[in-house]
């Protein structure tokens, strides 16, 4: 299962896998791209990255995100988009269905409450991953916490 | 010279070249997606479409109209948002520039005036291109008011 948090500046990831034991990190990070770049360079390392993590990881399901309908910043939101499309194209190039989750049902999850704040959501990824910390940066929290809800959407708990 | 207007139902493309007589059109039309495809498969399809067009044509430069700072329907912003990254992806995979215009100086060059209308745009692509008719759907005027453009900032003239 790998989660991602698309953006142009930083995209964070995180792939779990489930077992006997429960839910372990496979991996996680944040592919970042140089603000100095054209935007198509930047979209292509970013596509690379994703490629990367979906050969080696060969996960069954590509979480992100479900669009929102309102964003405070839209031309962040619209260049996220740019992200967030090249991150689907990889996932359908390479066969992985793509699940979006609404932001309210992670939050549900991961912190008991559909209106959790931030804080609340990377407590509790550190506490359902057993982490010593919080994830940081928290792109790789937000994957994370998309990816265990994308677990708990298939096998019904955590 | 490849203008593309993206759009995640329907991406219009044009492709002109420049001879001693002037600026020919040699390919254009309308790349359409299904609407009950998932997002992931509309963009691959957009991605294909694009990629086949570069390989078809080798043009130099693709040209998009650049973000603006407002839009009306954010949510429609970001799909095509989706449907950009995948083209912008697609010229940096086969190593062309892409170019990005301001609505302005598409008006400018197309219809000297920076703030004319629709039809206007229409009429200037018809007359600088001896069409017997507008382009149509709107998608493929664009594009081409896009290759139009991007000829002028190339050649310095029209």
């Amino acid at each position: 299962m790998l989660g991602i948090d698309p953006g142009l500046v930083a995209t964070g990831y995180g792939c779990l896998e489930t077992g006997p034991a429960g839910v372990a990190i496979v991996d996680f990070g944040v592919i970042r791209t140089a603000p100095e770049d054209a935007l198509e360079v930047r979209l292509a390392a970013i596509h690379d990255g994703v490629r990367g993590l979906l050969d080696k990881h060969g996960p069954s399901l590509l979480v992100v995100e479900d669009l929102y309908t309102e964003y405070t910043f839209p031309r962040t939101a619209i260049l996220m988009g740019h992200a967030r499309g090249v991150i689907c194209l990889a996932a359908a190039q390479q066969g992985v269905a793509v699940l979006a989750l609404a932001p309210a049902e992670v939050k549900r999850v991961i912190a008991a409450n559909g209106a959790a704040t931030k804080a609340q959501v990377q407590r509790g990824v550190q506490m359902m991953l057993r982490l010593s910390a919080a994830p940081r940066p928290s792109h790789v929290a937000d994957a994370l916490s998309l990816a265990l809800t994308g677990v708990s959407r298939v096998i019904g708990r955590l």
